[in-house]
């Protein structure tokens, strides 16, 4: 594809090549991302960060990004007061809010609007997360981070998927990048009233990857590089019997982790992760396992959307050209 | 009026050679609005954007002025947390709130309120509307709107003003910026519950303007260059039966625009415009009509306040020597 | 202490050495703050100011701060939209966060979250108010203040502090700082329901200083350098008889200030100072009083603040160098 002004809206749009360039350029806003050098090639850029539902983490991280790459950023959270909310049509918000920015990061409860958006807007639009629909950066940056920890190809790879697979907005994203790759093997892992749509796992079959579906935590996590873990909300059982019969046999641990897994299996979480003493996802002993990926993976959340935005804005080659050393104090514990 | 160091809290501050020079610098921001140019000449300034009431758009609107001139703007959006709400007096919160920028911009429910607070605040104001009384950018961009669709002079324009205009803050106050100029023809077209105060017509008249009032609709835009249509909100009539004898009598087609207004009428509305099926305003099928203004007017609304943050901080001469070309992707579709 | 890369999280990691180094920077950022010079040495830093807590004041206050270095800043506001109310543990959130920012300010309603933050943070955090545990900026821009008013050494300060004086935090934070001092003579002025917890009172004692109780405002005020006020809220005291008893009895205004305290009496307040006619604290009536300093208090926040960034984040050595004029209108009324 070709990325000058276009928008990101869905993981449908990209193919193999497209994800390559963007994971290229994600490295080498490295240095920039971690205080090394500093760029101002979007000085005077803005980006209209519209998030019509909270969402502190995914808005500070394209903020930050924008920041970094050297643009303003304008914001707006929240819903009820918003002009949407006396009747505003999308189409009608979208002209005026493009009309404001250099490129727009909307996020939205209802699936599908960012799509209605970025068809009025005069603007390039990023998909921040459309309800149940699509949140397209998370999942390049759990691919980014799939590939950065395995070391080497993403073809061949063998991941876990665990939690909830039904409702799960990240998994459904992901799986569909790993489709564009070669030779993947799937564990799904999940209670069975929460395991993954048919048509997820036909189309991986039909493009000639593996999958396995199983709703015992230890009989999938045993044989792969990445356990993909999510949060399972209690909500989603019919009933607290339901919820209760899967209570802690999805939770992962260090116990659990040694006993079961490979010496070098990549723990990952889309994060938040409940720490809750009732929740069901991933222990908190595990923070000191070195494999232990969620914290690298919100970091390459920085470098994936910077990415996005220099490539979208038509920067990536002035960057480095334009960098120079931090002047203040930046060593990282 | 001296423009250095002024705040900006009434149209009626203004006499038309003021005007002429707001619109003269608004003019010059376009190609920094268009990302045509960079310039940074307030680059190291801080606009305080203090939204005590809700206003997506116009808060963005200032946010982005402020951002295009190189500046930087921090910001406050609502009221329950602030120390207003424990009790601080504005003129407390104004000492404070103007020691942290060079120019602050204030929206807030409160009728007058902005005034008091310009009176205590050290550093220039700006009115982003306060409650029923005044919202000056608004009909500043509206009356440049205007003179960029007409092309020419403002002397002998003829508008159509449609809608609630008893309540409508923004027509009261083009009203009266109109009157400045010369030859003036108002069509006043509203449900009789709605009509514009006596004085407003009163002070037109007495200024050598003409007058007339309908409440048809089909009455009045025949003969007009502009029709300036506003929201009615049905709870401002006494009783459902009133409103039910409105309904639909005041939106604007594309059906009837074609029968009763004259070829190159321009279509403009302060937004936002409310889209659902109820409500009375000007229907989407004019999208594509090039004489709807309404979203040049909102891209106006950043020329507008470009040129007042330009002028308050005396900058005005000083944009063209800074300008820089724009380095990444920046058409507009 | 070592400023470079430090949290600054209570004022009890202060020497004495620590604050007059402090305040000799805070001193050069003054020409900054004025706007008479420009410095972007901070430019491409990010402060993350994260208010789990609503505070106008003391978010814009750090975020003008950062932004007069030549910094960038993203906020958060409120709680109840974030991943912390999804179960997230502040260890979590941390570790996501401060990947996005050079230095984090957080504001926080529970005691002791800030530091547990700060443990787990990888860039140094500013705790911007901690329930009632600790605002470490607030105290030093308190003692800043008395400093430049008094316009000599803090040795020998005489001090009233006027009102809550149980739940108050500032004046907690006030007195351990003052402590580091010599010959401090402290006057504290409650309701008995309201008093200074015993061992702040031990703590001055031990520290070889003199503290004197009452609780008749005339008594305390007469022999002072200055006199700190604070609120009383109505609702600290166990029954409206008791409330009704001291109001009015610790509101100061002209006419006792006149009668009771000597002529260069210094009055100040952490504001917001309740202006409603019920409250009692500090008279409108004396806004024209020369020696009322609770808005140059406050304009010394955004001094302090910028200090503690340059010494934190390393560049206060670099201001001056990179100091520019500003070309635009600046001067304050």
């Amino acid at each position: 594809m070709n990325f000058a002004g276009a928008s990101i809206l869905s993981v449908d749009q990209f193919e193999r090549a497209d994800i390559e360039k963007i994971f290229a350029v994600a490295d080498k806003m490295e240095p920039y991302a971690k205080r090394q050098l500093v760029t101002r090639v979007l000085e005077g850029a803005i980006l209209g960060n519209m998030f019509f539902e909270p969402s502190t983490r995914t808005r500070v991280s394209f903020g930050c990004a924008f920041n970094l790459l050297g643009g303003e950023v304008r914001e707006t959270t929240g819903f009820k007061s918003s002009a949407i909310a006396k009747g505003e049509s999308l189409y009608d918000t979208a002209r005026v809010l493009s009309g404001y920015s250099d490129v727009i990061c909307m996020r939205h409860p209802e699936s599908g609007s960012v799509g209605e958006f970025a068809a009025a807007s005069r603007v390039p639009v990023v998909n921040g997360g459309d309800g149940a629909n699509e949140h397209p950066s998370q999942a390049l940056l759990d691919l980014y981070t799939i590939q950065k920890e395995v070391g080497r190809s993403l073809d061949g790879l063998r991941i876990a998927m665990i939690g909830d697979l039904k409702f799960g907005r990240t998994v459904h994203s992901l799986i569909r990048l790993l489709k564009l790759y070669r030779n993947i093997h799937v564990v799904l892992v999940s209670p069975a009233e929460l395991s993954m749509p048919e048509s997820y796992i036909e189309e991986m079959r039909l493009a000639g990857h593996s999958v396995e579906v199983s709703n015992e935590l230890t009989d999938g996590i045993g044989s792969v590089d990445i356990v993909y873990s999510t949060r399972i909300q209690e909500e989603r059982f019919e009933s607290q019997e339901e919820a209760d019969l899967y209570r802690g046999r999805f939770r992962l641990n260090q116990q659990i982790y040694t006993k079961y897994c490979q010496p070098n299996t990549v723990i990952m979480h889309p994060l938040p992760r409940d720490s809750r003493s009732g929740a069901n996802e991933l222990d908190n002993d595990l923070n000191q396992n070195p494999n232990l990926a969620i914290f690298r993976q919100a970091d390459n959340g920085v470098l994936v959307r910077m990415a996005l935005f220099a490539l979208i804005l038509d920067v990536a080659d002035q960057v480095d050209k334009s960098a120079r050393e931090v002047n203040w104090y930046h060593r990282r514990t």
